[in-house]
């Protein structure tokens, strides 16, 4: 039997991370990321296909692509959160549990990160749980995986 | 003799048209747009360059591209519509008329789409009539391009 | 067999048309207007009532007054559609599709003349097209009869 | 002896009561009102003036020819709650006791319906009761002009 | 027969009542307040629960206990109309009748007491028409009931 | 040589003059202003056209009215300077000098008086001085109107 | 006997007059302002104390000089009506009429123009009517000060 | 060894879980979540003090008393995530990692719910996840507790 | 002779000082609070009622209780100064002198710190000057007092 | 030994001091405020350098000056609180204890007047409490001495 | 010894120069703009990279790629400026000096223009100086480089 | 020939340069600016005139007295940038080229250092580089002096 697959992805300028801003984001790399993911994904029985882009079309289209493909997103959009009605538009499009992580807490830094177009699209959302929110989102997404099928 | 080229261009998730959310944008796909778009031009003898992209920068260029080759534009941006001062700034320096379409009536959805910055640049602006509001911007583009011939 | 019937009403000071500035709303009188919707309508097969009024009060009984006897109608409703909450009201009690017109493009002037009531209640909305929104707002809404008869 | 007189003021659509979206105003119409005004004040001894119009002015000189005249003023100024400061102005300028109605909860409906220019020149406000705050706002007038009295 | 009972929720500073600023409030004291809403109560053959709180968590629990037990709620909140959404949560997830009573016209007040979190739960609400502003409020609360009845 | 025309119109509320609100607006009444105006216009050899309206659409008629008949509107829209779009569509329509008046000085008032749409279109405005605002008013007129000769 | 006392008070870049943008404030020199309203002020049997400053302290030390000398203040205060409260509390602090000319019509300019703290003390205001708002401004001084006297 | 101590702190109306809107909260009742933490508890090896109360002072009081005896709090406030500062305040007291929890997706709901103070003092935010967001934020605590101590 | 008596009033978290973010508080704990204000008040010949509560419900109702029985409020209510109405209501209510205290600068802390209800019922306020700020409330009630008795 | 040097600066029309306004700022005069510093200051074992400016550069110039030269400044800058930048800058520039008096509660008055830049660079605040916060503050700052001696 | 490099980075429509609005910014070409930054460069013995994009997405890429390559980066990011969270946190990631070009002084145009994200990551903003402004910023780079290796 | 005059003028606190917040402004002093400034102007062959003033007023008069003396004005307005629509007014009564100058980037500052007024009369803008921001100034108005005489 086929596992169930999630696209993990990413937004613009996470694959800095480990080198960018290390008070805010720590050290860990995206490769880091990526590891904790794959190891969680095979724990929970589900396949995963992560990836990175800077670009904003990029991301509408690897969103499109999920639909009748994957059975949910996580995505953590970086700073297109903040600014892309396109993403937005992308993830109403496809009909599927999303679920929304930030490495830090956008809620405590400037006002203009406050607000998240993505989480008006969102079933879920996890932030400043660091690497970890990664691993707790795919644990969610296995059961809204789950209870949709039921 | 050869036919005024208008491009008609789409942006980011007008691919996903008939899938996305029939209730708001109905059934009809954007090759339904195309057709009738085809159709009405040949009555109106112009010719059309129709196009779609997620992308902004894609769209930024393909408006730029416009400049000395085509009569006028008719853009229906999407979600750039809302937050792309690119697209608005490309649409002021080719000095062509321009007509926006919206397939859906944007002024009684969400409050971030009430504004569009493509109305800044627009001559016209045709919106909630679906499809055939398409077939009404080839209409008026053909008058505005006569008019601007005299 | 009966014409379907369509009122297409005006608002305040566009009695005006023709002498007020000319460089917004151009040098057409609004009897030109008028021949040009019974035109169009003819060929659209469809009656018309076409009416001018500069009181709020008046428009709010016309639009009562379609209700059970029009198929849609059609409003340039000047100024009240900036402030008028009681047209507005009147427009979603008569239950049938109504087209917004504006002749000059509302959104590039000053910021009072951005926000429409009468577009809360409205199907589509053309504007910025002079004359002809009303011409292409008569095809749309003989159109949506259509449709509605179907 | 000569009843005290009330007039009952009733602004723009309110003659469309009982056909207009019944989800929020019921399927009363305005006679319905009416009776039940003429049957509550024969009740509490008080004469009525009921009367109903679309037009701003109309209902500003109505307000008007209450001073020396009538005894108190109940008020359902439709939309021109929100938007007239011209009602406003007629009622301060008239001294008596004034009862705004509203049939349905304006605080539960669209923003604009939330600020009502009536309310700062009203003793009381009665609102969402249907037409029983008609009833409601005759009673408590009644007590208004017991008061006024002693 | 057990008549159906009314909770009648007094919030804040309502035991102040007669004492403070007797120029918004007049001088007639909680108790009276109280007599008036057993007098009423016993005329419209329905049981009342009359109480007051200066503390929002007991306002919440008396709010959650007529779940079940009460057919209908009226409440004064006082100041905690324009603070406190854990009292307007607690008046959604009862699902009973509500009805907001305020002595004085909040919205000729300041303008921090022109919004309350109660009207967004509320079916009706009597501001402005002082102690009676209760008789009125159980009057009414006696026909929701009976509405609901049928 | 005929003398020239000047419009003086006046909007909703000011024939309540002298009763309304006395600390605000004083004791003399419309017919004392309208002599004011009489004698002062006489003085300086001008025609007056003294008006009242407490309707919107009927103010937007005669200033309508006034184009290539008047040589000067002044002006005192009461409550509609305030709310009213169309009134200052009017008066930009009709390209003649235009003076505001208003008796009270309306930036020491309530902050929704504050805001004048009539000050958009008028060349001048004259506010707070009582009755004698119209004098002064008619004065500043003449002197346009000579300026507009040479 | 002597005749009473007024100060005409001009602020910041009022004596770049006749040089600084002509477009909006006219050829005429501070000196031309002067000879008006000394030529006024004779007729109408008051004295003036003429003045101007570009510096905000010593317009609020002339103001507190008023204090027991001058019977009224007429002050075109520049940038500083948009800014300065010392200004406001200085008139307020002098217990004399005071009335407010701007040479320009400041609604009509830039939205930082709209605001004048001056208005919030001023009996009344004069504006957009060049040079003879000075005047207007004297003419309307003498009834207060006559008035006062009364 | 003792295990480390997490107060789990739940505020007003999380006692109507169950009961109050199934379609925003679904169909369990606090016992359930509370079921569901020791079980999670148990198996990440950390003791819990699970709680719920209407009382802003108390759980004011409840978060004061973990210094010093517990490691962590995972807080769901429910209303007062929204309105206290209070409740923010004895957070930034106690100097603990804070994990804050909602069940539904708060940023998805009125425009009130969109701000919460808890989040200003949190180190990460799970909502719209469920009861299993209670569980993910025990597993992420723990993970906060280890590091802590390393 | 009796000494007059002041109630000194802490609001949520003033326990916690000494403990809690010391870099704003400073080290001193409410105790020591406490025995500042008992030497002062001893010196001023006054009597204290020294509380402190986390809860908004019991400040209420120690307000509503110095009615007829203290001379005067000293208040530092904590969060709750920036939160709570009804806190606001009963210092309205007792009609005493108040002056509120603040141990830090709040107007130099989080926007949402910058606003006091309780400063529209305080006599006075102070600021900033940590437990000193208790000893100069008492100075200053001790003269109100005086004041008031004269 | 000399004793430490304290300015106690005043800004624009605290000069008026007694004549001005006596409902808001009482009858006692500046020199009267002078006095009362002198023999605080006296008690206290400070010296004061008491002066007053309507002059916003002088007050600046004045600031400026104290730095290695004074100890701490006591200021009331009237309403340059509410708008110079330019004090601020000055007071953040001389690095030193910086009270800010007010004689009345600001916050009970105009909006306008309730923000202060000077608390951005305030250690502490005393308003409200008349001439006697200058007392109060000369004391406060003879402890903020001391504590920076220590 | 090689040369110091510096990123010189255009954005959206950037290629349009000397076509687009000339009255806004001039006639002279990109390439006219890259021959002035590489006669400065040289020069100034720096050597630099100049790259124009209408790509959100790339534009975030190459910022990047200065990450350890190059010493600086000047950026005129056009319209991405106003709207680009993006492009700013890729400028936050690189951690170099940062100076911000635009050709027109954008304080001076439409206000969606006043807003700069780059502005939060620059070292310096160079603005309304047209091309020249390339070379200012090119002189303050090479002086920022000399800085950082001191 | 005598060399183009240019005034570079300093608002307040620019005196305190070099003492005051080195973090913000460096360690140099105003008489170090100036050296940078003659030594530049000589090499770019202008006269400069540099000044400093803590003074509103001052700071207008020398604006003003640029007219018809200086080629151009270099300006660092410190705090009165922010705040002075008189210094505005200034500028834009001299018809002369602006450059406006900040030593820090007021962009990354507190909110009410990111509006200036200055900002609407300047040609162009440098602010964030220091002292050199100063010399680039001078360098950019050698080349606005000669366009304007070419």
């Amino acid at each position: 039997m086929e596992l169930p697959l999630v696209y993990v992805l990413n937004g613009p300028n996470l694959n800095m991370l480990g080198m960018r801003q290390p008070k805010i984001y720590g050290n860990a790399t995206l490769d880091d990321v990526e590891q904790i993911c794959i190891q969680n994904a095979e724990q929970l029985e589900i396949a995963i296909d992560f990836r990175q882009t800077n670009d904003e079309g990029e991301l509408v289209s690897w969103i499109q692509e999920c639909r009748g493909k994957a059975k949910g997103i996580i995505i953590n959009a970086g700073a297109y959160s903040h600014t892309s009605i396109a993403v937005l538009d992308a993830l109403l499009s496809v009909e599927l549990p999303v679920i929304e992580v930030h490495i830090s807490n956008i809620y405590r830094r400037e006002s203009f990160r406050h607000h998240s177009y993505v989480s008006h699209a969102a079933t879920g959302i996890i932030c400043g749980l660091g690497l970890q929110g990664y691993a707790l989102a795919l644990a969610a997404m296995a059961d809204l995986i789950l209870e949709e099928d039921n």
